[in-house]
């Protein structure tokens, strides 16, 4: 039912629209890496799926192609960058390397965003730190999805935190998660495939528990991490709430109900506090802590032993936290990454349109 | 059942124990001010109840009251902080003030521990940082008790985060929480109650969901936040991982299977890859990012806006992290700390065995 696709050819092709909706080439360039990472990466619902919905912030007027992206307040340690509306897939990359650099010089770099838009999936940005042997972190606001517990209003976003840490042998340790039970690419899935969502992973407009993956059409709300108040869904609110403070109260973006949602024909909230979408950003150079060797001993014994942990009957293994990533990226650019023919449909459109061969 | 005591009767006796087992004055202090703020909180597992547990790892040798705690590794904005084999009630304080004295020179400060103990509850420590007008994190790794996902073993503590943000009109923001489903203290109320724990707080040794509390005595292990992977029990476990990697991996200290128990009675692990037990703190100074002023005018603005959501039926309303503990700070400050029986009865053996009374 798949059309597979090489990743060189979503590439050239997504760089190709982004320069149609006049990015300068290299912030083109970033921008189609930084999204295509979704699809390499497995997370099909924030990758080259979502092409048209940039396309169409930017017919909506909301999306700055050609932003002039800079640093409005500084210490040594710390920065808050003004993304002045662009791609978010081309100002996390600019604050993350902000972070880095502050990390070469004073041990770790921490970096608020406003005035940003969607910047795809938090690993990629956080990965950019492991390269030069730091931990990177990653994390973003985003329209609200989300109800707190006990609340029948939605005021967070799926809010995800990436954290992601290098090893010696092994491969890096990367998390990427949202603090929600699950994310919102999961539900559309299940609405695809007429299926029922699990309990605890939505409820109905007026707070009950739904399996109706159609729920949040009708006013329902995706639930924190943990599900319901016994299964600590107050932790997963309270994690999504951290990153809605660091990424938004932090730089002076929009945060709560307030946070300009993805869908273009959504219209924006009233009485917005604050700048765009808010991103926070972290690095931390492992030798401003220990020798990085002593470090990468430490970390390749930590994810062997873990590794190496008996498994419950009927599972192979006990993953590391990016595994199932890493595997996927490794098939992908071999095998070409597969898109469903609702995906291919709005890539052949976007082709003509804007006369890019797909 | 209970019988209560006022904070400044169980402080006095708490010190005067402290000073038995050898630690200085200033330190008892402060180790029996860490402790009590449990205690006040309403977290009545990681408090005064513990005390005599404090005491049998003195007597085991397993703590070192007179340590010379100090910074190993430094740069501007880090530190390793080598705990000597303290009591944690007193190397996290010196470690906290570490990363807030790095803040006001860098803006933010980040410090991880090796070769410490058990520290109470990670709010405290996170606190300190909001009186300074920055924001706090605390984290620690514990002694395994934790099955990640997919896992017959336990490799993981309960290895709780802390983050405490400052606000202007309204109380600061304090969230803590265990990286699991539910706090191994909820399985020792149910023990002592003989009830049953929900489904997905814990497995048994063939990691079968289980609702028997006394399972971990068994082999058994309590589930990572999310309970179940169709649940997101991979989101707890890698958020574990994380307060694990960043306590314990950057610093030095213990890791996974091998973080030393608290129990005295419980042996030692083998093949020990660091030193002691590990944590790990940040302090970020609001200044660092945005003018306090601003930023407090937000997070009032966030934490109104959510404090007035409308709840589910029957829900009173919705919660701020921090609002329960607080409430119970005030209550208990007032009235006094209600202890069962069996904690009064553990005071009352101290108070004789070391001739302070209570």
């Amino acid at each position: 039912m798949t059309q597979s696709y090489s990743y060189e050819r979503l590439l050239a092709f997504t760089t190709g629209i982004f320069r149609q909706i006049a990015c300068p080439d290299t912030e083109a360039q970033t921008a189609a890496r930084a999204l295509l990472s979704a699809d390499l990466r497995g997370v099909d619902s924030h990758g080259v799926a979502r092409l048209v919905g940039y396309v169409r912030l930017w017919e909506a007027g909301r999306v700055n192609s050609t932003p002039k992206i800079r640093i409005i307040h500084e210490t040594p340690s710390t920065a808050v960058v003004d993304g002045d509306g662009g791609l978010g897939l081309v100002v996390a990359p600019f604050a993350m390397q902000v972070a880095i650099d502050k990390a070469k010089n004073v041990g770790t770099g921490w970096v608020s965003v406003q005035n940003s838009n969607h910047f795809g999936i938090a690993g990629y940005h956080a990965m950019k730190a492991v390269e030069q042997d730091m931990i990177g972190i990653a994390m973003t606001n985003a329209s609200a999805l989300v109800a707190p517990t006990f609340s029948v209003e939605r005021l967070l976003g799926t809010n995800p935190i990436s954290v992601a840490v290098p090893a010696g042998e092994q491969p890096p340790f990367v998390a990427d998660l949202a603090t929600t039970t699950a994310a919102n690419g999961k539900l559309e899935i299940l609405q695809r495939k007429k299926g029922q969502a699990p309990e605890g992973w939505i409820q109905d407009r007026h707070g009950n528990s739904s399996t109706d993956p159609h729920e949040l059409k009708q006013g329902g709300a995706l639930l924190p991490l943990g599900g319901d108040r016994e299964h600590g869904s107050h932790k997963g609110y309270a994690l999504g709430a951290v990153v809605d403070i660091f990424s938004a109260v932090l730089s002076g973006a929009n945060y709560g109900p307030w946070v300009p949602p993805f869908p273009a024909y959504v219209p924006m909230p009233t009485g917005m506090p604050g700048k765009g979408i808010g991103h926070f950003f972290g690095a931390m150079r492992v030798d401003a802590f220990r020798p990085a060797s002593d470090f990468k001993v430490d970390m390749d014994r930590w994810i062997g032993r873990f590794r190496a942990a008996k498994t419950i009957a009927g599972q192979d293994r006990v993953l590391i936290p990016g595994d199932p990533e890493r595997e996927s990226e490794m098939l992908r650019l071999k095998q070409g990454i597969p898109l469903l023919p609702s995906v291919v449909e709005d890539l052949l459109s976007l082709a003509k349109k804007f006369k890019v061969e797909l």
